[in-house]
This record gives structure tokens, sequence and C-alpha cells, in this order.
């Protein structure tokens, strides 16, 4: 099933997608607001085929982030071969973790945004998992039972940003630059995760192109490492890493411009579409106090 | 002023401390759960005299990190001289950050958590900033103006785990790592903040002392530099970096064990005291899924 988060005239919601129908979950009688709290109370266990509260089609609404408000988004660096080496890093023997805020996610067919103070915006493709059960020190024998969906994630960069420091944290925070979407698809509905393909196009012209099972560390071995630290919470995500070909390391370099379309598709999971736009420069006044 | 969250019988609450009284704040008129909120909304700037809906005595509650569920924990690396030197690093051209998550924060006479995982517990005394009101693009001229106050705080951190790579997340993340306290105290109430001296003590000892203005960023250029990637929102944290003498580059290494107690004390905000206390091994059924 299609798990949404969505904004109709100017109403936050959430439900489910039936083809190009929208199923309002709003208005449930326990009062669950969102995707997130769904997850952390176990509704959807019993209560995933409601026929809603409402229903209107799917262009009626403006796609958000699947998970709004997560608590935490844990991403994964140099997790395919491929892109490792176009690095020139070397192989680690753990999970390379950096983080991004809530407030630089974007929903399918929004805008990422290209900001005022850098040239060097990059995509990256990636699968992210979406956790439906907490827990803490999880085995890996148990990490698919944590799991309650998947989406694409474009987990944009601004490189020189990036790279002011030995730490990531600048240039994957950036207001507005991590594409996630089109939907949460639940995890009995996806078949064979492993091994299904991930794939970048930009402007239809294809940059990355893999499959989940190139990566290094496995999904349940990102699971078992990460709940070694943190308490993994319902509506966590943890970005999985994006493989070779992303433009920084191409020759020439290839950075997202303005009117730019974003392109990441994962089999049986789905295809997230963003823009991107140049950040706009407000009066003074406003770039001080916004 | 000095401003508070805490729990009560149970109760998740808010408000001022004077002198050993509390004044709770929860039964305000506009609904107004926590100090995050209060600050969103401006509710301190008109009502902070206010004699609250009820009150008691400072020893008949716990008090709570003063920001339970901030929006983003920045915390910065490597910013004071001495401290850069005796890890072996460069000079940095740009601050040097990275996350928390909320979930790692203690209050003042809380425990600090040990993990099982590892014997490389370490302390970090720190100053906080509180942000209280949001931004992007702040000049550093501006910087003072959106601030809502300061704190201590003990970015206690697992040294293997923070260089199991070259991105810092783990070490940075274990659960109940992050003192904080013991109280906001507000920016007016505090007067030369840059000249402040700054003290962390183990079991008494003296391990840890510098004055605000060693940092190698200041407090505006953390800000000008934040607000440039992300927009800073009211209850947002910036912990400002450790001065020299963390336990891991002494010779003999001093660890943080069980029994311990660390004090971070800074001139005009406060004292702010944790235990330390081993992770607790539950049986095996609840390590797997807590």
């Amino acid at each position: 099933m299609k798990w949404i988060s969505f904004e109709r005239d100017g109403k936050a919601s959430w439900g489910r997608l039936d083809g190009e129908v929208v199923i309002d979950f709003s208005g449930n009688d326990a009062g669950i607001a969102s995707l997130k709290q769904a997850l952390a109370c176990g509704f959807l266990k019993h209560n995933s085929h409601w026929e809603g509260s409402g229903w209107c089609m799917i262009d009626e609404v403006r796609l958000l982030p699947p998970i709004v408000d997560p608590d935490k988004i844990i991403c994964v660096g140099l997790n395919y071969v491929e892109h490792r080496a176009e690095t020139g890093r070397r192989a680690q023997s753990h999970p390379v973790l950096f983080t991004r805020f809530a407030n630089t996610q974007v929903g399918h067919l929004g805008a990422l945004e290209r900001p005022l103070a850098s040239e060097e915006f990059d995509y990256e493709g990636e699968l992210a998992i979406v956790i439906g059960r907490a827990g803490r020190h999880i085995r890996r024998q148990k990490a698919f039972d944590h799991i309650a969906g998947y989406a694409c994630y474009n987990d944009a960069s601004v490189r020189d940003y990036q790279r002011h420091t030995h730490q990531f944290t600048p240039g994957k925070n950036f207001v507005a630059t991590g594409g996630f979407g089109p939907w949460m698809m639940s995890a009995d509905a996806v078949g064979d995760i492993v091994n299904a393909a991930i794939r970048t196009r930009l402007n239809g012209q294809i940059v990355q192109d893999a499959h989940i099972a190139d990566m290094i560390f496995d999904i349940p071995s990102l699971i078992e490492y990460c709940s070694t630290f943190t308490r993994l919470e319902p509506g966590d995500i943890i970005a999985t890493g994006t493989p070779g070909g992303v433009g920084s390391r191409r020759d020439p370099q290839l950075w997202l411009k303005h009117g730019d379309t974003v392109e990441i598709e994962i089999e049986g999971i789905g295809l997230l579409q963003n823009s991107v736009t140049d950040e706009r420069a407000g009066p003074a006044d406003s770039l001080v106090d916004q």
C-alpha cells in the first residue's frame, strides 16, 4: 500500500493512495494527525483498509514528504563501492553516518532549492527506510521486523559546504534539499527490495544506475549498527547511501541548476520527481530576520 | 530569569525558577505546553513576570533539559585552540559542525549513561545557546537578537564510536549522553557572556578551565554560519564546543565510569551536575525489541 502525507486547501493531512484516489485518514476516531503518529500507535495494523473520512483525486493535493516530522533522519555515506571509489576514499569498517534536519525535506513534485551561497548543488539518489517499530540493540536477524516501508530519497548536497571541514553537516542541511517520496510503500507490498534497481535521471538522462544489492552495508547491518547507539522510533528515516555517478565526480562536473528536473526511481517503490529552483534573494531585511 | 522544564508527579511542565521556588507556567490561558512553544510565540515577552498557575519547591520536581524537544541541536567541534591542539587537528577556516538527536539529552541531576558498547566515555563541558527568534541569513551584527538564553551542556562522547569513520555522528548520539541545564538563563540576565569562565569538574577535580572568549569562532560567527544553510527556529540549540582537557587526550586517559559526578559551571549561568551510570543490559528479548 502507498501511504502519503499531503496538503489540501492549505490543510495538512495523511492517508492512503489507491491508484489516483487519495483516501483521507485525518478524520479518524483515534485523533491520529500524522503518518508518524499512526506508525507509533500501530493504527495501520488493523485499519489500513479503512475507507477514510473522505477522498479526492491525487491532482487536488500537494504531496508532502511521507514523514513530515521525523525525530531522526540518519544518512549513510559512501555505501556503494562505485561511489566510494569515485570519491577516492578508503573502505570503512563501519557505516559512515551523518544527519539531516526535518526542515531540509521536500515532497514529490516540490522544488529543491539551489542556495544562493553555492553553485555546487548535486543529486544523490537513495533508498529511504522508514522505521515502523521502535527498538534499540536490534539484531540483524530481526531488522526487517522494524521497517514500516520504503521510499525514494534525493540526498541533494552542497559540495563546497560539505567539504568546508571534515564534518558533512552544513552541505547536507541546506533548506529544501532533501527530496523524499513520492509515498511510503509499505514493506509488505515491496517484494524483493534487495534486488530492486535504483536509477537517477537528470532531465531525462540516466546519471546513476545500480541495484540495492550493491550496498556495502546492507539494510540489516545499518539497522543493527544505528540501534547500538540510538533508539530507533516509528517514523525515523535511514537514507541508505547513493550509488556512483554523482555530478561532482564527473568530468566535467555536472551541477544542478534552476529549471532542472531530477527523478529517483526504485523498482517496486515508485518515482520521486523534483524540480530545481534558485533560492530567492529577499530584500535585505528579510534576509536578516525572516 | 531562569527558565526550566520539569516533571512533577509524572507530568511534564515548564516555568520559572525564583530562588528555590518553581513557578508553574503550564496552566496558562494560551495553552502553551512547553518552553519551546513559549519562545516560538513570543509568550515570554509580555508574561515573564506572571505569577503562574501554581508553584512548588525545587526539590519536588525533576528537572528536564530546558528544551526537551528542540528541532535542531547543532554542535561545534574543535572550537577552542587548546582542544584543537590536543586533538592534533589543523586549524579550520569554517566551524566544524555535527548534530545530536533530542533523545540524547539529560536534565540537571539526571544520569549520563555509559553504554555497554564502549569503555571510552568522555566529558565535554560547553556553553549552549538557545535560539529565541527564527532567522536565516542572520548577519553577525544581529546575532545576539536571536538568542533567548544560555545553559551549560555536557556533550559527552563515546570516543571509539566517534572515530569509527570520519563522521562523528555515532559517538555523539548515544542515548542519554547530552547533559543540558540546569536551566536556560535568559540572555538579558547574563551580563558579559564573552568573558565568563567555563569549568568542568570530575568528582570535584577541575578538568577543563577556560573562558568563553577563548572560542575560535565566536557566538555571532556561529549563528551567521549556521543560518547560511539552515533556518534557525526558536528552541534550537547550538552547543558551542569544548575547551582543552578532555579525558581521551590525557595521559593516562580518563574515562567516565559508573558512580562518577560531572559538573559544568559557567559564570553567570549556573552549574549543571550529572552522575554517570552504566547502561543496564536488559533480558535478551528487551534488547531486541524494547
